[in-house]
């Protein structure tokens, strides 16, 4: 429950399928994982407000020395990120992961940079890896508030204990015309998997809350997350999986953005990226059992990482008074 | 309503979404797309049985002398598709679109080249496209019934009347642990998409009919359509897509396939091939708009054509007396 | 030295770089990979002349009950291969790989499905892998004179010493204006690597034999291989790579051809697919040193494979009367 | 002839193939493509000296008001390149495009993004183009010396007039263990094709200069670019291409990089991003004959970009006392 009074959906009575949550049900269940968040909420100037933020998702250790395997998927590419080139070619990831808005991708991957810098003496080459949603609707974007220290101190603020809703990244997002934002959880068979998502796309009329037999029978809010709107997603599991089954299981990530009613608008930039913390990168060898656990375990982590979003962000009033609700729970009842 | 009384979704009282669909439900609704089956169901010996078949999507004209925009998209691989090379360089389609079991890709290959030579006196290279799934559990797969004859008897056979169920490529199939196969449905805007789907993936517990919030109080019933399952999607339209925007749209029907509770297992084959019957290839400029429409359209009618596949395809008695009972029509109300 | 006395790269004299090749110089050098042809020359009718082939690359073992890690990459896709999609998924190979005339992939497709069924009594799922090469210059094509068992033939036939030139699927080919066809070359450093290319592409003006610096004065014979012309190339290697690093060896194979002067013209399947004999699949850790020496040798192994089709090739009458010349071996000294 | 006497390959006497080229022989040739570099040389304390800058390749018009056709492929993805996933998808390029060093990628995507912004008032989403090499043997690259104005000044100081060798990106360069840098050319046929290389890869060893039958007798001189050597490639073209062309011709972009022995290793961030100046986007329809122009200059174009690059830098002495020699001229000779 947060301070005014919001709540994950599993404390609103709801669950996403029947697979057993970790303890966290967050993607900090990895062991290791650690989720940090700057958040920037100011008004300049009448009518000018401040609504964004950053967020790091730290891999444990120091993933600069010892790279993890690392695969990324891209549903749509309206989008800016940084970093998936290399994460295509070698397999592995050698930074945190940071989330922030569109107009902010290059401060933070200069405030990434430095980051690594400071803590290796001998680098001369760093791969950050920076994803990023549109949060105009709220945010004074072209303001460029988000500098290149906001990724230091995303980074250096991480725990195991994951805000949702309207924190970091997500300060200004918005998702099926109402206030969106950080979501994450997790699933656990013989290994664990967790996701976070940053939620920013969909209108209202096409949250697929009631399955699509009910779906023509939502009215529209009118409200919308306009063309812009994007699902960033970042998974996370202990399984020893190399970099091409995590590319696979990362497309598994995108149909959770299906089963909530997403359709990867043409305009956003719908993208996941996932790590396993298995350094020795061995894989699996029985892929038809144990993939298939952890292929069922991805979409279901995302849907309820995207409903959590939902579900926690409250209602805020942004810039030239833009304004988004708080998603109603009421809409989870019918 | 079929001989044994079977019915499509919309005659059992159900929709997929908001949007409306043509006159058909079908992927005949796109002009001159037409449909043709050939069906292979006898028993050659005690508990050997054939329940296979070939179907053809045909593109109106001569596709060869006049190609068409198209693309693919291979939302998981293991499959035995032959043709993809090709449409993904070169953006167009020259042959009709086979679909077929997975041992006999090959013979009706064979088959397509030995119809386009025969039409086309100058031809010296043709690329055959051909698509798989496995229906190995209900018929004598390894048999090899299916002859290269049997592609140019489907393409002749096609018609605007769409038979969805078990028949052609879809005789042997199997979905959701119940009987599957062959089924289509349609949507319309300011252009019309329709699909079709060779639906022969998921576990009973798998079907999301009442949406992620009752997924796990669905019984499973035990049976299982075995790890090989797949969905094949044919998706066509009379907007003027270039081959880079048709990927797109292909990507689009995947999603189709994870909002009836598919995750693409280890071992499935599922592909999506879009066509454009709009032979100008000139693209939308306006993508934002009339995209999107076309974007929302996909994952709903490849929904219901999963649907549809389920509805209508009846119970079958098969190989080693195996069965695959109807889809019961209870489940839908609950 | 053949028959008619054509002669190999090395045994003109001339050589690829600088790395030491293997004791056969050829794909065989990998342990256990071995090569059959199957060579159908026949003149059916006055002016219809059957001049095409069959070859099998037969990796070590049964790799049906032990799959290969395996991987593709398509230079540009004019081409109407088969199997390269459960490739790219799973990253293995399961059975022999084919290569034959355009038309032919269908045939042969059902003739490694049929050998593969009757070796395992279970087998109900088999990916082929055919990749072809467009031989209607010198061959009647529009005949179909491959046939289903000439798969197995090919694969029965296999050894470890690799004829070259005008055999197999190479019987009817063109390179550079000349006779083409089968070549094949391998490079040894800490590890071993082989390739075997089916070459049927280029114009006499583009081999780069004496490099760009006199590329220009090369006069034109006026030959050509038809816009069809295309280059296929097999890497094995018994380096222990997975599916990611075969798959960057292949982008450096089809450097290969570039360094011959190949340009993958529009209407070219320039198609690479590569495999490692460790079953283990375990990856190479220093990529930086060791994969180095590997994607050094790719593409000389490549040219020098090439250049060998070249080279062996002989003068052939075919379809319709077309001849081409055998490469005179002239050209390598100026 | 530059300031210390330099000369490109052709004021030396040679050419790369029979093809003619325009009259700048640059990528300027592109009407309306212009290009623009900040150089940074200056010694900031004993042993530490800054080697670097920025280039610009600025699209004719307002490219963000009317966004180009556009592609990019990947040889090898050891690199930082930003915006790549946006072109992907939509084929548009909307800024120009900007070449730096690998740790100021983040820098120079934040001074586009401001330079944008300050153009367009209403702009609220920006793609920028960054690509790198990294120049950090001759750079006090962990200086973070590039600010990001210097992407503003860049775009400002673009001119048709075409600055090669250590010039903005390529001041700190290095190219086959001697001086590298910018390159440009350009060849003309129906349609013109412009190249422009950011050249910074390979050992003394591995210059074909000689083509491959000699290239074993070249002594290594035991200069090395070291393992992150690079190479970007930009293509501009007047042709009509749609981006499943420009992509096409991206993939012959990299293989001029092969013609010059050059084999991506390991670490290699070698990356081609090609753009049309053709507004209207729509697509040749003659493939075979007009885009097999465009294919065959492109390899030859980028070769003697390197060329280029290698001929007209000098001498230079870096970080650390580094140094690199200018390419010596004799070599070109035997």
């Amino acid at each position: 429950v947060t301070a005014s009074g919001r709540r994950r959906l599993r404390a609103l009575g709801f669950r996403v399928g029947d697979l057993a949550t970790g303890p966290r049900n967050a993607i900090s269940d990895i062991a290791g994982v650690r989720v940090g968040h700057v958040t920037l909420i100011r008004d300049t100037a009448p009518g000018a407000a401040v609504r964004t933020g950053v967020t790091a998702i730290v891999p444990p250790a120091d993933v600069f020395a010892a790279k993890l395997p690392a695969a990324s998927y891209v549903l749509n590419g309206h989008g800016k990120a940084l970093g998936l080139v290399q994460i295509d070619e070698l397999g592995t990831l050698e930074t945190p992961i940071l989330l922030t808005n569109t107009l902010s991708v290059g401060a933070i991957a200069e405030g990434v940079v430095r980051w690594t810098l400071g803590r290796h003496g001998d680098a001369r080459t760093v791969n950050a890896v920076v994803a990023e949603c549109n949060d105009g609707y709220l945010n004074d974007i072209r303001g460029l508030h988000v500098r290149p220290d906001h990724a230091r101190d995303a980074i250096e603020a991480a725990t195991a204990d994951v805000a949702e809703g309207s924190v970091g990244a997500g300060t200004g997002m918005s998702c099926f015309g109402y206030k969106g934002g950080i979501g994450t959880s997790s699933r656990v068979a013989e290994h664990t998997l967790g996701a976070l998502v940053l939620a920013n796309f969909g209108r209202a009329r096409d949250l697929a809350l009631h399955g699509w037999l009910l779906r023509g029978a939502v009215a529209d809010t009118g409200a919308s997350a306009g063309d812009d709107g994007s699902c960033i997603v970042v998974l996370a599991t202990d399984a020893p999986l190399d970099a091409r089954q995590l590319r696979r299981l990362a497309v598994r990530g995108a149909l959770g953005i299906a089963r909530a009613g997403g359709y990867a608008a043409n305009r956003s930039g719908d993208i996941v990226i996932a790590f396993s913390t298995d350094p020795d990168g061995a894989r699996l060898r029985d892929e038809s059992a144990e993939m298939d656990d952890l292929f069922r375990m991805a979409p279901d982590a995302v849907l309820e990482s995207i409903l959590n979003a939902l579900c926690v962000a409250d209602r805020m009033v942004g810039h030239e008074g833009h304004v988004r609700e708080g998603f109603p729970y009421a809409r989870l009842e019918n």
